[in-house]
């Protein structure tokens, strides 16, 4: 049970809190320190001045390491005038650059001795709200703090404005989508199955530089795409079928999401209307992303095409989410959601139609809030394609 | 907020204490009622009523409905003479044929009041350890029992001892698993990259029949197999680098897990003499495992075989771990754990060598624990193996 001190992304605030001599006095704060800066102004209005973050893709946005522990404790333990100090299993190395101190401790060791040791135990200490029973209830037990409050939203809402760095990585992700879908396209021939053609996606991602899937692919031929989850099977893809695409990738580490519905050799009359519908739908939502206007009037537009091309009890699921590190994070695109959207938000539009029985068609692009609008990052084509 | 009935796996117990009229008066307990009573017996032992378990793959062990919720609330109730009950947001569906009845709740509502509903407030509730804190604290919040302790391992312990069902599954993964690794190592040919070949491996595991990976699949070459953990990347293949493919399946719910590790074109004389040394140990374990031998004597067995070789020092991780529907569940095959073994358990067996700088070899077999000794679930050769 050691403690490494390690810090390139060194807390220029902790640093002046500590008295310690800064070489430079007022350095910029780095991504990651302007980044715990924001959850603790966000903590200190929730009433909170110490809290306990798990989640992993929280704890690399707040410090540049990214581990997954598997069943072991991980915990970046964050307050006003410290360096945050992420308490890690020393089976994992976290980069030496990270923005934080590590307490590192081995099998045999408690970590939540560790975690108790960081506590006020005076004060109410902010909980992620991932962090599992087997931790938070013996650090109960042994009253680490004065009270556990569910404090995720202080992390979520940083998360949520995309700083300039990850504006950059989500523009990138989606432009690889972009390169991925036109040669996803091209896997499709009579009598290939979703599994056939979802197999090979990975492969084709890796190869663009991806580092693979940001969620498991939905390939879906003729009457499954009517089911907006299904997962590839053995079905084979006939004439007429619609070929349905909901694929993503991880570069970089941020999320890419998109989907495309193809139609293959023939597209009846019935098909090109619900398609045409959708098209319209998707476009009118973009058309309004502006900083102010609210996550249900984004979903209220798509949603009021859909009805007046009569197809209304067919569009089943909220418009979109936001995404970014995760490929699903908090604040839905949705009629309950009544906030207004804020610059540097991404999030998915992403209306449907499904027809049980008969087929689906849903089209979703990724856009990110600007100071005037919007930046629509996929650029693949919405227009009706018949494959041959 | 609606109650389905549902089950075609109804559980006697249940039914005869609520007065039931059940068409057999002593029916077998199908395989999941029997898990349901192991699971109980287990929670009393430890003076426990009643529990809420949220892992889904426990769930899918005592309903055999599996159910990834992401954010959503997922909880099966579970308290003698009482069927249980799964509370599950109407987005999923669970088989018609599921072990359980079914409460229903949309986004809209509080998953939350259906839990404390279903507990009795006077006695401890059991809680899963990977009961979130956006569920526990609000459950606690409103003292919907007297008390919450820390129980998954009642439904651990019962997961360890595989039935005749699982039995089957369990080898058929690894049979799947065992013809893949003879079409993997025919990916490898000069200038190939890690991220290329593992790439490719999904495809082949579907076409096989599986569902898909276990875990996310080690293929390491040279100097990176010295790194138990390596993730592929861009390094391309050498002549004289070692080959490690550390790699399993999901088929039928339940996971494979096999490493072997081949030679590029010609193995050195140090390469030999370390891969006899991982292979004998693999083999001393192996040969021990028997109902009563203790975890610890599998991993002192395979670690004596490579103290003596000289090469103890880099053995660095446990012997292996269990494994069943999830590719790690507790109970390590490591030094501390000193239970004995007993029939039905199936875990891994995987001794390696790692040398810095080096290179790694690493050979991994699943057992599976008879009333005799033990079933390998693997019968790809481990011979050291030169590929051209």
């Amino acid at each position: 049970m050691t403690e490494r001190a390690t810090s390139a992304d060194s807390h220029a605030a902790a640093a002046d809190a500590a008295g310690l001599a800064a070489a430079d006095p007022t350095p910029s704060p780095t991504p990651c320190a302007a980044r715990v800066d924001t959850v603790l102004r966000n903590l200190k209005a929730a009433g909170l001045s110490q809290m306990v973050v798990c989640d992993p893709r929280s704890i690399q946005y707040l410090t540049g390491a990214y581990v997954e522990p598997g069943e072991r404790f991980l915990g970046l333990f964050v307050a006003p005038g410290q360096q945050p100090a992420l308490v890690l299993n020393e089976l994992f190395t976290a980069p030496a650059d990270a923005a934080c101190r590590i307490l590192s401790f081995k099998d045999t060791d408690d970590p939540l001795a560790l975690v108790a040791g960081l506590c006020d135990p005076e004060a109410p200490l902010g909980c992620d709200k991932n962090l599992p029973a087997r931790f938070l209830i013996p650090l109960m037990e042994r009253t680490a703090a004065a009270g556990f409050v569910l404090a995720s939203q202080a992390v979520d809402d940083a998360r949520a404005l995309k700083d300039a760095d990850e504006r950059k990585r989500m523009r990138a992700a989606s432009r690889t989508n972009d390169t991925a879908m036109a040669r996803f396209r091209e896997l499709v021939h009579e009598g290939v199955t979703e599994a056939e053609v979802a197999g090979q996606l990975e492969a084709l991602y890796r190869r663009l530089g991806a580092q693979g899937h940001s969620f498991t692919p939905i390939v879906s031929f003729g009457a499954n795409a009517a089911d907006p989850h299904h997962e590839p099977d053995d079905t084979p893809l006939r004439d007429g079928d619609v070929v349905l695409f909901d694929v993503g990738c991880r570069q970089d580490d941020y999320c890419a999401d998109m989907t495309r519905t193809f139609f293959f050799r023939s597209a009846s009359e019935k098909q090109r209307e619900v398609y045409e519908a959708v098209r319209r739908a998707n476009e009118a939502a973009r058309a309004l992303v502006a900083p102010g206007v609210r996550f249900c009037d984004l979903d209220a537009a798509a949603r009021t095409v859909i009805q007046e091309a009569g197809y209304g009890p067919y569009f089943t699921h909220r418009l979109g989410h936001q995404i970014g590190l995760d490929v699903h994070e908090p604040g839905d695109v949705s009629a309950v959601h009544d906030a207004p959207v804020q610059p540097g938000m991404t999030f998915s539009i992403e209306p449907g139609i499904y027809l049980p029985g008969e087929f689906g068609v849903r089209i979703e692009d990724l856009v990110l809030v600007t100071d005037e609008g919007c930046e629509v990052l996929n650029a693949y084509p919405r227009d009706l394609t018949v494959l041959e």
